[in-house]
């Protein structure tokens, strides 16, 4: 089914363009290699010219999808050189044959680029319990890599970024760039960090990204390149849901080949901080492109949870109301029903004192000690309602719960639950 | 917004005969006192002429709408005469003013009834965030309740049950009889349960009614009555699912007037057994019909667990199959897309080992270890997808997960979920 986004917008011209170059020695490419109907790129590469330093995370879903399990593997050894990704099929519940045919893609891929079979990562996206059509893979990787040219691929990141993507309505593109003291001389080496995500649907905390991957050329110890990742990903993509769905394929890989020039970073020291900051708002910049591109997504909403307890129950009530279908379809239909969202705080699980719930949309108030407002700010009761409705018209808003009851914070941000959801997903594997 | 049912044909011409028969001494009246639009009935009262044993079970909800609260309290003395309820508004996150218009409504009821405040009960549904609109109930409830004739209520049992509803398709009307020893004489007096419910949205286990009355006039002690409920609504409405909202209003209240003339039940014996028997009849068959008419529900699917470690464990994994909205929306689009199920077993929380779920739709085995089957049966794979495709697209399925684990199992009742849900979701309050 073909999905029209209502956030085409949210990418800006220059992003797109900047898009378009990757960090210094990583080229990436893609094609349609029929996984997908309609000739739909279905096929991407992601390649270093040098081993790269790489880890990755993954879904905390217990039924893991093949490629997952291999990629897995291939990390605990160090220096990447290829990612080899394919979107319609998510090779899942697929026993051993999709760990085989799995294997296979990376195998194929490192003879053809003649690197070490376990210098490659594999990430698959679609749909789940299909089994991946292999005569087709392969005859793809064939076609996608060109041992006969420099780079040894055919080289377009606009094709590898669309290639990975399933029901997305526009590409998810984020690159940032830094600078750090240099090895050779004291020109400042420029630090590139690019990054792609695909997403739409199945979209929950602990990952919410199905698909993403970062390529940088930074000079990095791997274990910092490993706690850089790991705290980045915990306030973006754990912090974002579409549908309460964890995916079988969630994964997230950051490849680092130290081409840029920098000194290496081998101690958390003001450089890792530096690195570690740009890293945390390219991923967060693609969460929440993700949630905005969420599944029949027309507004993305901030849940912020003040004053709890502790984080854990911030975040745990946060998400509660985040992933409420009754608060979505509100938040779709414009409809300030707000006795929803203390209705969902209400069975999140976490003790709360119902009578000093405060709940705020945007800086208004519309709720205190649990009951709701007829007005609030000075208002008139019938400017108080339009104001809270012209809120819920918006495109972007932010719904604040204080539970006062202790000093921890908490913020989950989420979309709105359209027909479009449903009708997307009613015919999602036919 | 009007919703057309899909199951009407759940409720037989027999059953809606027999719905209109309360049990000895019981009367029931509806009217329409104007919370709603367009004349809609939305005000109820059940009457009996002795008083009561009764007991309640309400939401799980830490937000409690004001007349759970009230009715919690009423219920700690014996002797319920009578039972106030409105539509169209909770009454909840409505504060001190919220519990004032509760008591208001139990006290005017017994006023005009002339009988003690203590022995009403009352019960709102609706949207919640709302104060009731009081003048209109006040009149409503001196318009329902006719002081000079006998019984003292505008009597009308259809009226009743259709004034309880929201966004219900049907009526939801259960009665049954059993035979039990007479105190007087060695004729077999006959015992009638009654029963009403509405259901809709916020259906969730633990409660998953919103609203239940039952009506009996057996003779029983309190401590039984009590136990019996707990045990009858354990087995049926915390076994039903349709949004995974849990309500602020959840109410379930059962009244034995005693004036059947069986031996009054006081001790677990035989006889309460085939009390019990018939009570979780009377609430499974209305929990199911709670399902078939979940808000955009065109589906009813069963979600059997076995085998697995203990029995939390099978509910806990049944009730996140239930929920998952990319199962629901598979149900809907009858796409047997049974990966999804696979997925959602792996992030309901409970370890398992992925490699060796068995999965059936009906009698079909779809997945085994873990992995799909492309065929199954002796069936060649086009036969096999096209029965597949035809359970799916069946009014009533079983999905059974096999987790080949332990002996343990569970089963939860749940929907599919179309756009229409949404769409009424989207509109509720306005």
């Amino acid at each position: 089914m073909k999905r029209q986004g209502l956030f085409k917008s949210a990418v800006s011209k220059e992003q797109r363009a900047k898009s378009k170059v990757l960090p210094k020695g990583f080229w990436a490419g893609g094609i349609a290699c029929g996984i997908k109907r309609k000739k739909k790129k279905d096929l991407a590469l992601f390649y270093s010219k040098v081993p790269a330093v790489a880890t990755g995370v993954f879904t905390s879903n217990q039924v893991k999808a093949a490629p997952v399990l291999v990629s897995r593997k291939q990390l605990t050894v160090n220096g990447i050189r290829a990612i080899i990704v394919n979107s319609g099929c998510a090779n899942a519940c697929t026993g051993e044959k999709g760990l085989r045919d799995a294997h296979e893609m990376c195998n194929l891929t490192a003879k053809l680029l003649n690197i070490p079979s376990r210098s490659v990562l594999v990430a698959s996206t679609g749909v789940i319990g299909r089994y991946l059509p292999m005569s087709k893979i392969r005859q793809g990787i064939r076609k996608l890599i060109t041992q006969s040219t420099y780079p040894p691929i055919h080289q377009s990141t606009q094709d590898a970024v669309e290639a990975i993507t399933t029901t997305d309505t526009f590409p998810k593109v984020v690159h940032k760039t830094f600078v750090l003291p240099s090895t050779i001389n004291y020109e400042l080496p420029t630090i590139h960090i690019w990054s792609c995500a695909k997403g739409a649907g199945m979209i929950h905390p602990d990952l919410a990204t199905l698909l993403c991957f970062i390529l940088t050329d930074l000079a990095i110890d791997s274990r910092l390149l490993r706690k850089a990742l790991k705290t980045a990903v915990e306030q973006s993509f754990n912090r974002i849901t579409v549908d309460s769905e964890t995916s079988t394929n969630d994964t997230v890989f950051i490849l680092a080949n130290g081409l840029a020039g920098n000194q290496p970073i081998k101690k958390e020291d003001n450089n890792f901080r530096k690195f570690q900051n740009a890293l945390n708002e390219v991923t967060l910049d693609l969460a929440k492109m993700v949630v905005k591109d969420g599944e029949g997504a027309t507004k993305l909403v901030k849940i912020v949870v003040k004053n709890a307890k502790n984080s854990d129950e911030a975040l745990k009530v946060a998400k509660t109301v985040a992933i409420s279908p009754l608060v979505k379809t509100a938040f779709f239909g414009a409809d300030p029903n707000w006795g929803r969202i203390i209705s969902a705080i209400g069975h999140s699980g976490v003790k709360i004192n119902p009578d000093r719930i405060d709940l705020y949309f945007n800086n208004l108030q519309v709720a205190k000690n649990g009951a709701v407002l007829k007005s609030s700010g000075g208002l008139q009761p019938a400017e108080f309602r339009n104001k809270a409705r012209e809120i819920f018209q918006q495109k972007e808003f932010t719904a604040t719960v204080n539970l006062n009851q202790g000093k921890a914070n908490g913020e989950v941000y989420t979309c709105d639950l359209s027909p479009r959801y449903v009708r997307i997903n009613a015919a999602y594997s036919t």
